[in-house]
């Protein structure tokens, strides 16, 4: 019989925020989406007592999340000298739109995010490190992967990839429009709500492409 | 005699990448301009021995970054707590696009990034508390503090402002087409650079606005 995961992820100390409650949301679909719809996240460690945040790629696969890099940067090398793993924090942000209100104190941000919490290992494993890559590069364009040259022995050995298992994680989102209190309702101030959208545009060929190589349909799709 | 700021920020252990150093840059123009072209950043800071990454709202005055929450919220409260200030980590990301080389080795991200690594402090001169407020909101959306009802006393006891100096801080930035190697060069693939561009759609008025009140020039020039 197939273990069935449970559809929620099991707050915790860490992921229950102290403000603004009723924005998180720990069920499992919700927090896949969020993620799957980035590919860069900020990856945060700790290095001589003092926080780093760094920008990276990263992918999903099931429940594990990837990211990679030079063996020799820092966060991969730090990951792989402490024996039980790097403790990290993953973030992933969405910008949806932009809330004004009529008061200052009420202006703020429609947005969806996800906070991970966890320790991340050196995968060891040379089948999930393919896998890995396979779905870094997939993560930002769906079905690339396929359609360029894999990594070879050397670039394989140049790359690390550390996984963090998505246990201790959260979402916390906010939608919809401003929230003024009633004795503002007066002010005359235009109060409401900007899209932010992020877009991709016209795919732009590199200038030593062969002229015969025609845009391939997973890209031709996308804008 | 005026004291003239130096043009570049001095580079630090923590500021030289140990990756791809030629695409770190120290000077104060560049950082102010991805600094500003940004209203969310990525702050990291440590709790009990693990690093925490929250997305949040941030505004450049000079050679400070504000950040602001909730007096309850934990890096305020942590910042009001310890008396030296809270070690932090500041990090903004734009990504501007996706670089599809010939080999899955070679994808790449243009971007522009900058860290801030400093001691976070609460601000407790009134002056400089609302200086960084109306920075804060008219970093969003430039002009709109001016026409929106200002913070009264109760939200201004209700809000923090941590203030953080730009002093150990650096860019790190890739553009430009991918970087095949030459032994790829005639393999079959479609490489270039696909765009990736923030868009800011048309403002959606909140369903109670009055409607004599129209769209105030400082957004009809945004979209």
């Amino acid at each position: 019989m197939e273990y069935a995961m449970p559809d929620a992820y099991e707050a915790t100390d860490r992921t229950v925020p102290t403000r603004a409650k009723e924005r998180a949301r720990y069920d499992r679909e919700q927090v896949h989406s969020i993620l799957d719809a980035a590919y860069v996240c900020h990856l945060g460690f700790v290095r001589d007592g003092a926080p780093v945040v760094l920008p990276t790629l990263f992918a999903r696969v099931d429940d594990h999340l990837y990211v990679h890099g030079s063996t020799g940067s820092r966060p991969l090398r730090m990951a792989g000298e402490a024996d039980p793993g790097l403790d990290v924090c993953l973030t992933v942000t969405h910008v949806d739109g932009l809330v004004l209100a009529r008061s200052a104190f009420h202006h703020s941000i429609n947005y969806r995010s996800v906070v991970v919490h966890g320790t991340a290992h050196q995968v060891t494993d040379a089948t999930e490190k393919r896998t890995a890559l396979d779905a870094l590069v997939d993560h930002v364009v769906p079905g690339r992967s396929a359609n360029s040259r894999p990594a070879n022995a050397k670039e394989l050995a140049a790359t690390a990839v550390l996984r963090l298992d998505l246990s201790e994680v959260s979402a916390k989102l906010r939608s919809g429009g401003p929230n003024d209190d009633p004795e503002d309702l007066s002010l005359p101030y235009w109060t409401g709500v900007i899209p932010v959208t992020s877009h991709r545009g016209t795919p732009i060929p590199a200038a030593d492409l062969d002229e015969s190589i025609e845009l391939p349909g997973y890209l031709a799709a996308q804008h």
